[in-house]
């Protein structure tokens, strides 16, 4: 029986054929987990997977991984290691050698979007005639839908998430005095004693004027009364695959406050909530990416808070946690059922305080799906 | 007064005009890090650090790190942000135009060596006439050497390891029952209590003939006794830098031994003790990584178990937990006083057990320096 990476893989090479390309060599990267399950950091050792338009796929790996490689779930999948004492891009060219690529034109040649430039000046030296590309563009496409397996996955991980968040807001008097960092920590913990494999992303615990930096951290700042906090988290799930891994991320943002928050501040929660909901109430199959940021936006702006919107409406989820499509001005990609990514306007006033709400949506086949679902208020300890 | 970025950045810009090239473009990575203090993860967003042989350094940033960005201690650095409604690119255009690149030759760009190939792709299409090459080519001699800075950190970091390792070493017993993962999440808490910042890659506690897989993961195998455990673990702790971050790793290995040990083990693992110590014996400046590694691999080879060595003796640390020297066969790189790196044979036999001990060595004037100093021995318990 074909396994899920068998069939992806298939598509790949069904798509270089369409795309008149040769190759696509990816390395430790989602890509390289979409295509085969394996799950690896990037490192400096040669671990490059080519996937020929015709032919059988190829794996050169260290040897130290050779047990697990050749484990994987893929029929025809050639396994090459190489251990410290060869030089892996003998490995790898006698793999190239073996594959007619390009034929008498020169080889179009798609390298992972996330290939170190060390591996690709190796790839242009074994290949010295090739033309290089992006492996985004033949695998972008097969990534961008998420197929029922995955879906499923992201809203395992997207209740979960919701799990915590309801769990800190209802601490409520119980966050004060808590340093961010700490608070960070105790969200980790819970989210991996929820059934999380591990945060997702560092999980962001930002109070009063560390709010509006969008990417603040958590940090050594304790939480006070009246202080509004962005919290921003989630957990990496594993998909239900028939073999091989695969984890799909939870990313949330609620903006809480204990007790009574500061003057203009409801008035700006008011209005990015309003925003997150124009945003989603955008989305359906054939309307652009950029027009469900349009529509955030145009809520902001609307109030006067245009300037302290300062990132994208969203980014896509998956095997990645930035990920196309990106909701983002001119991104004239249309949406198609399947697409999961994040909505997550949000206002940030320097030196005061930042305000951002996030769900994660499916594109559904007349609307969205919200995979998050707990209150979008400021208001704690209920 | 000078910040260490300063001097960096100066020392990289006397090295590109000594190597004729005329650009370092860094991404983030430990090569950012290094030269500007900065630390964040790659994303998709645009953020490029420019150093031009001659002119003052840029750095390319999306406008969320503007705040963060603007307190870099860095004297003559032009900050360049980009909202999600730019385009990146051109704001990297317009910092290209400001230098003038190679004169009348074509310009030579040095890419960080972990620059996504979407990223070197974009610097591609900008510098259409440029050759390409790898900023390690000048940033590796100067981050191989480690300054009286870095080596205290290294230092810290080494005995941190150390103290959870007599830990684990210590509790016997106590371990039998314990699934790996339950064991290496116990050694995470463990180094974060001690003072690490976070482990500085995932912790390996391989039991019984998981340890025969060098990179196995802690699993929920439970540990038995009479069964060798693998403990590779370290945490990342804080350099001491007059400002920005930097973070330096342990990285240390024990195979250790509730009970008593199967019937060839006791052989086996005098040999890879003996082969540490051949390595360490073999280490002084002049000697080349490659014949520290033919030391170690002698000694087991000799024992017989030459073909159950699988990987290289070891890897300079620093930034990067993987970085330059790397002790494997063939590398003739000469050691330079203030190099550090691990020295860590192992023998892997199939279906029984493995065995590693690994330490980091600083290269000094003379010989070599170990950062790690805690029993090599199998016994625990006392």
């Amino acid at each position: 029986m074909q396994s899920p990476f068998d069939r992806r893989i298939a598509a790949c090479q069904r798509r270089l054929e369409r795309a008149d390309a040769d190759l696509v060599v990816c390395f430790p990267s989602p890509n390289l987990t979409y295509l085969t399950g394996f799950e690896e950091s990037p490192s400096e050792r040669h671990l490059l997977l080519f996937v020929p338009d015709t032919g059988d796929p190829a794996l050169v790996a260290p040897a130290m991984y050779e047990d697990q490689l050749s484990e994987l779930p893929i029929a025809d999948l050639r396994l090459r290691c190489w251990t410290d004492a060869d030089d892996p891009l003998e490995t790898a060219e006698n793999v190239l050698t073996g594959y007619s690529l390009g034929g008498t034109e020169p080889a179009t040649v798609l390298v992972d979007d996330r290939l170190w430039a060390t591996f690709t000046q190796d790839l242009r030296e074994l290949l010295p005639d090739a033309e290089f590309g992006l492996a985004s563009s033949v695998l972008e496409p097969l990534r961008i839908r998420k197929d029922d397996v995955e879906l499923a996955a992201l809203r395992r991980a997207g209740e979960l998430a919701d799990r915590i968040s309801l769990e800190i807001r209802t601490r409520g008097d119980d966050l004060v005095g808590m340093t961010e960092s700490e608070l960070a920590s105790e969200i980790d913990r819970l989210l991996v004693a929820a059934g999380g494999e591990e945060p997702a992303f560092e999980t962001i615990v930002a109070a009063g004027p560390n709010g509006a930096r969008p990417h603040h951290h958590g940090g050594s700042r304790e939480i006070e009364a009246g202080e509004p906090i962005v919290l921003d988290f989630g957990a990496f799930v594993d998909a239900d695959l028939e073999a091989g891994t695969g984890r799909y991320p939870g990313d949330q943002t609620r903006t809480i406050v204990v007790g009574e928050p500061p003057a203009e501040y409801e008035r700006v929660h008011d209005t990015v909530k309003e925003a997150q909901q124009a945003a989603i109430d955008a989305i359906e199959p054939g309307v652009t990416a950029g027009s469900v940021d349009r529509a955030a936006r145009a809520v902001i702006e609307d109030a006067g808070y245009g300037d302290a919107f300062v990132h994208r409406t969203g980014h896509g989820v998956g095997l990645e946690v930035h990920e196309p499509p990106y909701i983002v001005a001119g991104n004239d990609r249309e949406l198609e059922p399947g697409m999961v990514f994040s909505v997550e306007p949000g206002v940030y006033l320097e030196g005061q305080f930042g305000v951002r709400i996030e769900d994660l949506v499916a594109v559904t086949e007349d609307g969205a799906e919200r995979l998050n679902d707990t209150p979008r208020g400021w208001e704690t300890g209920c």
